[in-house]
This record gives C-alpha cells, structure tokens and sequence, in this order.
C-alpha cells in the first residue's frame, strides 16, 4: 500500500495533493494539461522524478484535449502546452526532460490517433520505469542494512518525490520488504519541513516505526546510540563522489563519520552529473521569508538578513556508499561510479 | 541602550514581556508578587538568571504588600508567596537560589520597616551584580575576538536570559563596544527558536549586523568561509570541561572543530557544577508537540513519536575556552577552572 504520487488513470491525471499533507491525503483528478501546470506551479506535487513524470503525463492529456484534424495541428498544440508546462517550474531538469522525450515520440507518429496512443504509452512506461528503477535500488542498497536497523534519514527522498518507492525510502521499504525490522528517525529538515511534513507521513502511512526530531538533535541522537546507520538522497552528485542533498545533509554526514556511523546515500544514474567539479556547482539561495517564519507565523524580527541556501556538499570521504539502480559505488568514487556507467 | 529585562521601578517590578516579541516590545509592570508568579509561570521571563532575580523581586513586592504589624506576621506572609513564586518553575535552580537569599535577609532584621528596606534594596543589588558578572565577562570574552569577526551563536544567551547584557551576547557586546567591528550569524535554535525569536531581536535592537540561518545550514556556513568564532552560553558546566547547553550546541562545536574554527563557552562561575560527572547527570525531555508544530500550525501527522531534548552535551575537546567573569579557562579544563574558582 505503498502511496502512488502520481498515477495515469482512465485518460486523466490523479495525483496527491501534498499541500494539504500532512493532515489530509487527498487525490486530485485532472483532465486538462493546465490544470496539472498549476499543480506543478503551486506545489500539488515536488521532488524532480515527480516532476519529470507530471509534464509527460500534461502533453498525454494535452494530445487528447486537442481537437486537431491532422499531425501538424496537434504537434503544435502540444509545443504550446509544452511551454505552459515548462514554465512552471524553468530550473527543473526533469520537467524539460520529460516534456522532450514525450515530443520526441510525438514526433515520431504520423496520425493524430497514432501519436496520443504512442505518447500516452510513454508517458506511463516514463512512470513505471521511475518504481522499477526505485525498486531495484532498494533491492541494491538492503543488502547494507541489518535486522533491528534504526536509520536516520534527512529531508524527503520517499515516494512522495518520486512517482512510487521512493529513492532512500525506497531502501528502507526494500530492507523491510526483505524480512528485516527497521526504525527510522526523520530529521524536521528546516526551513520547508519535508522530514515532518512527508517523510514522517509517508512512513506511517506505511507502516514503518518513525520518530520525529528537530535538526538540532542530530548530534544527541548519535552521541547517545540511537542511530545506526543513515540513508538520504541526493540531488546531484558529481563523477568524484560529490553529494549535493538538501541543507543540513553535510552536518548529519559530518555527525555520523565522528560518531563511526555508516552513511548512504541513494540515487538514480540519471542524479549523476559527470561533467561539472565541485566549483561549478552554483547553490540556488532561497527567499528569508521560509526561515523567518513558518506559514502565516512571523518567528523572527523584520529587517534582518538570512542566509537560506538550498543545499550543501557533501565531501565523499564521509560518504559510505552511493547507492544506484546498478550497484553501489564506494571509495574510490571515481573509479567505482564510472563502472556502474559502463555497466549500464 | 541594551534591553531591560527586568528592573525594579517606583516599587514596583517591570519586565519585557518576551511572549510578544519578535513582534512586539512591550514592558509589563507589576505590584503584586501573584501577577510576577503568572509572569514566570507564562514564559513572560525566561533564563535562569532572569528567573532567580524575578524570584527577588517578587518577594520583595510581597513584603510591600503585606499589612504585617510585626516581624512574625511578615515572615509568615513571605513565606507564602515564596512557596506561590517557587512552584511556578520547579526545576529552575537559580528561582530557590534568589528566593532562599531574600528570605535570609529577611530574617535578619528586626522590624517590618527594615525588613522592606533591605529586601528591596538587596533584590536590587541581586539584579545589578548580574549585570555586573555579564560584563566583567564581557570584557574577559573580548580579547579572543578580533575587528571584522563573524561570530556565530546558537539559541539565546543574551540580554533577555539575563538582567541585562547578557553571557555569550554579552561577550559580543563588549567585543563591539571596544571598538571592534563584528557581526553575527545566530541560529533558529529549533524547536522553541529562541534564535530566531530573541536572539536576533535584541542584536537588532542594539544596532549589531545579525543574520539568521535555519539551524541546517551550520555546516554550509562554517565550510563557505561565513563564520570565524563561535560563542555559545551554558545551562551547566562540569568541574571537567564538559558543556551542556541547549539542543544543538554539540553538532555546532562538532562542525566547528572540522572546520578548525575557534569555539567558547560563555557563563558565569554560577553555572559550574563542581560535584556531578556527565553521567550523573540527566537530560530533560520536552514534550513532542513542540517539534509536530508551530504555535497551532500543525507540520507532522498525529501519532508519531518525537524525540525532543532540551539539551545536549558537548565534550571539553571541542572547546577552546570557557569565558568566566574571573577569567578564561583551558585545556586542560580541570585544572584551568579550578584556578578560576580558588582566585574568587
């Protein structure tokens, strides 16, 4: 009963709404290609492999909404929902991933019949493909967790990132699947509260043992024996082993290597970034007003700086392994994550 | 114009009220020691020190208010009220340690005259050799900081913990009042952001350059070159070095010491507890609500647990100094801080 982020059903788009989570768990149907660009737009959905899906799924149901009479009506139709699409959320690699693939295919048909049934067809195999490969990392990475595991995990690398599974959840799900006991304790992770918010919520819903605490006890929890080990995600990693994680990812790193403690990290191949070097890597600042305040409650004093940045680094000599759909890179990075790509 | 936190006026008690800040400065004044009970018991005044004078000082509105024709008649009705202001924040050491002091000056005069006038003015005394302690402190605390410092700071141990000035932000206070130039990063200090909330509130107010991070972006900071000495306050310091401090201190000097950025302590020999070893002593546990939201907003699903300590432990190894108002101790502590309390 693992939660479905995002789902093709009956020729519309039903997703959960996660802004309401998480007090509510409520689906939303979509027929129209807009309606779904809002959904990106006001957060209905997040996390890139979500994101990627959503905009293949908004051109399915763009091809579908179009009244076109041949292949050039219906191409165009589809670039002008495309940039509606794209326009939600422009820094998102997925989403320009997911809306080019799918006009590739389009592309690649000659009836107006032909092309939505071919790209509906890829825009669900697009889906399926991000639980398999999931699954697959979660089989990869259970091997390296132990019966009565706790594991602590940062942020939101679940299924509600993805389209089912998740990416460390998914390892955690995987290690349980396997006949293993697990805790896990999730991290608040200020400012947005993806730990409290999702990641607390998707566990229970799963029924998975989880404690909550904020990021200040971090160090208390190992210094005091209550953590194994430790699993997140990774928005980007780089060919050295360079992990780029949400803010707070280097801290909880950093904590575990003094305390002795094995950390993971979890991602797809399509995370890696094998051309940039750690001084390329631009760190995207967000606005003060997340730290200033939580919701309509003002916590902090008008006129002051902030200093909100979205992710950090993480060095790879604290990282214990990196784990893919293909295997799991360890020490040397270098070496180990080039044959994972020549493996592929 | 440092802040005020509690001051006897015109026989009567005056507090900022800190329930209202960061939005609103607003003063309370009282005459009945009952309305300074309610203020402590309703976190109107925090801090230990803050707390013992508040102590002081209601009892020495009582011996205003009470009709006593004599000296049993006034004792007895002291006693009362220190049993209605000492049941407001059991736990608090410095509350009995302020309470206890007045009731022996009490009993050491004769007529109810004299008792009122020496209570009154050794209260008064109490509160003015706290800020004395935090600015002989202060000055000690100055010479380890240079022009053009960042410093960072977590949770608050300033003039709002204090009668005024202040421990760890008293140091800072003074760095900048010898002429140096510093600013200051100070840290949300999840869950009740006493960072956010007072911390960068009264460095505004006093005109000092603060930036506020969501306390998972130490590490970023300390490994982008934002940070150049950090300086915490403590609720208890052991005769071996050993810091305990609100939660997230020890993960902040952890980051500090792989980052090789000079970390201090600053409290007054008050805070030292000479007898205990750290495994005698026990950490508080707050309630799980404070972390599943924020004032009513909810941010995590019911029925999950919450591990939420008040406080954490940090290690002397992790230390550079401990700032006293009798002077810096060093490694090796033991010896150091034994020193200390022999020059008093």
């Amino acid at each position: 009963m693992t939660l479905k982020t995002i789902e093709w059903k009956d020729n519309s788009v039903v997703m959960i709404d996660q802004t309401k989570l998480p007090n509510i768990l409520e689906y939303a149907t979509y027929t129209d290609f807009n309606q779904v660009a809002d959904a990106i737009r006001t957060l209905v959905i997040r996390g890139a492999p979500a994101i990627g899906v959503s905009g293949a799924f908004g051109l399915a149901l763009a091809s579908l909404q179009s009244d076109a009479a041949n292949k050039d009506e219906l191409i165009s139709y589809m670039e002008n929902a495309k940039k509606i699409l794209f326009e939600t959320r422009p820094t998102a690699v997925n989403l320009g991933w997911g809306l080019n693939k799918i006009m590739e295919v389009a592309n690649n048909g000659n009836t107006v019949d032909e092309i939505r049934k071919n790209v509906i067809d890829y825009a669900k195999k697009m889906a399926d493909n991000d639980v398999k490969i999931n699954m697959a990392m979660g089989k990869n990475g259970s091997e390296l967790f132990d019966n009565d595991d706790t594991i602590m995990t940062h942020c939101n690398a679940g299924a509600l990132a993805t389209v089912g599974y998740g990416t460390a959840l998914g390892v955690i799900r995987a290690t349980k699947d396997s006949g293993k006991n697990v805790k896990v304790i999730a991290t608040e992770t200020r400012p947005i509260q993806q730990g409290s918010r999702l990641t607390a919520f998707e566990l229970k819903h799963d029924g998975i043992d989880v404690s909550l605490i904020p990021d200040t006890a971090v160090g208390y929890s190992m210094a005091n024996g209550l953590v194994d080990k430790i699993i997140v995600g990774a928005d980007r990693i780089l060919r050295t082993g360079h992990v780029y994680n949400k803010i707070g990812t280097y801290q909880v790193a950093t904590m575990a290597n003094q305390h002795k403690i094995p950390f993971y990290v979890a991602a797809p191949l399509s995370t890696f970034d094998m051309k940039s070097n750690p001084e390329d890597v631009i760190i995207e600042q967000r606005k003060g007003s997340e730290v200033t305040g939580i919701g309509d409650k003002k916590t902090a004093p008008d006129g002051i700086d902030v200093i909100n940045p979205a992710f950090d680094m993480t060095p790879p000599e604290l990282i214990d392994g990196i784990i893919t759909e293909k295997g799991i890179a360890k020490a040397p990075f270098e070496e180990s994550i080039k044959k994972l790509f020549q493996a592929n």
